[in-house]
């Protein structure tokens, strides 16, 4: 059976304590250097294979300090503090001697209390089945890495025609399907365009500066999802000075919340 | 002049290359240990007065790793990368050899651009003169320390009366009132209760794991702003296995988005 390419893609090998080597993958390129939910699963990914890790993952900031050139990089991760069922993290990703991305995870170890959601799934979406696929002619590469099929807010033209809002609902897995773990989901809540981009249509230079992603998911209701769609939603909160916000939820096909996230980018316009 | 009880709390002294000296308030104590959102300000702080610090803040993500003990502690704020209009940190909390707090923070220049703004102020309030305040008796010091006029979401009794939702609307200020900063911005961001108690009516075992705070304001909006009331509102996302998330947004009188926050919390219930 063949590698998938986000297995490729987020392929470590030790390289000393708490030390691992990796490398950008030309199927998950952006428009300059590597997709950065890749980078965010990567991070992820460098703590899931330590040796001292505890438990599942509750939440990762990553900081893209610096772009990502192709290539070879090498990720740190170091337990900053173990308790009985909590872990906290320091992970460094640098390539040569320059830090390109810095971050920070909680990681834990859950048993089952009292549940609620307060957020409810968006309702009354056509099933991705009944939906066209969204193209990827002419986005980096990493688009084709997944099937999207947007309800709302897909781009299809940078047109300058501004947008009223910038909300995007769509269902999303990889391509070729693959089951959901920790690290792809990881990569998935970085999916969403530059809510930028979705308001004013045009193509501006941006990047994202810091992401955190919390995880709700644990490793039966990812296994329960296996390879199926799971529905994204993304919305823009404020756009000032040059940075904005925005927040994203992933949730599974029956209604499972899996995932929230809060990003902020820096754009020029 | 006396100087303000959260100066005090966020005094630092410098003691060595990226080290500062600090110790826990009586004033802004919390139930066991300090108040979360005063350590939250107190990462910030040793950013702000860093000789090397470029520019204000724009992110910032603390991990309370463990307990904090009321007496003195260390923090280190180090760059971790400078680039031309912003500059990334790593800040870790000690006391004696134990990691207590960790910490990242993206810091930029800004300059202006295109901005606006998804959400919208709560409208419909009543303005914080035709409010109560809501008493700090039998709480813990800290609330003492913000004079709060709930709109929505106070909690007056855990009677365990289960709430429908976990949504908190308030105007706080510092009490006594002292001119917005991006200290007490972070401080105000952490002054919402565990969604868990508001839902539930129940104290429970609970503490914020990691929060990350995203920061509008510029210098001249906080200079506006000045020590009137700022408008905050709250509410949780999903409840799930011993630990939630909670979204927060800090507005200006006037109708600006200040700060935004995303924090997860463990309880046990």
């Amino acid at each position: 059976m063949e590698t998938h390419p986000f297995d490729e893609a987020i392929r470590l090998s030790p390289a000393g304590e708490h030390r691992f080597a990796g490398a950008t993958h030309p199927g998950y390129a952006n428009m300059v250097g590597p997709f950065g939910g890749v980078t965010n699963a990567l991070m992820l990914e460098a703590v899931l294979r330590h040796p001292r890790r505890l438990g599942d993952p509750v939440a990762l900031t990553v900081n893209f300090a610096g772009p990502v050139a192709d290539g070879a990089f090498e990720i740190e991760a170091s337990p900053s503090r173990t308790n009985r069922s909590t872990q906290h993290w320091w992970i460094t990703m640098r390539q040569g001697d320059a830090v390109v991305t810095t971050g920070t995870a909680v990681f834990a170890e859950r048993r089952s209390a009292w549940s609620t959601c307060e957020p409810v799934m968006p309702a009354g979406l056509p099933r991705p089945s009944d939906m066209p696929r969204a193209s990827a002619a002419g986005r980096p590469a990493w688009c084709a890495r997944y099937d999207m099929r947007f309800a709302d807010g897909a781009v299809t033209e940078f047109d300058g025609r501004e947008h009223v809002d910038s909300l995007t609902r769509l269902w999303i897995r990889d391509d070729p399907p693959r089951p959901l773990d920790f690290a792809s989901l990881a990569a998935i809540a970085d999916n969403f365009l530059p809510r930028i981009f979705v308001r004013r249509r045009r193509l501006v230079p941006v990047g994202t500066v810091s992401m955190t992603t919390y995880f709700h998911a644990d490793a039966a209701l990812l296994d329960a999802q296996a390879d199926r769609y799971v529905l994204g939603t993304a919305r823009g909160l404020n756009f000032r000075s040059g940075y904005f916000d925005q927040i994203a939820e992933i949730w599974s096909d029956s209604g499972e919340l899996l995932a929230t996230s809060h990003q902020v980018v820096y754009y020029r316009e």
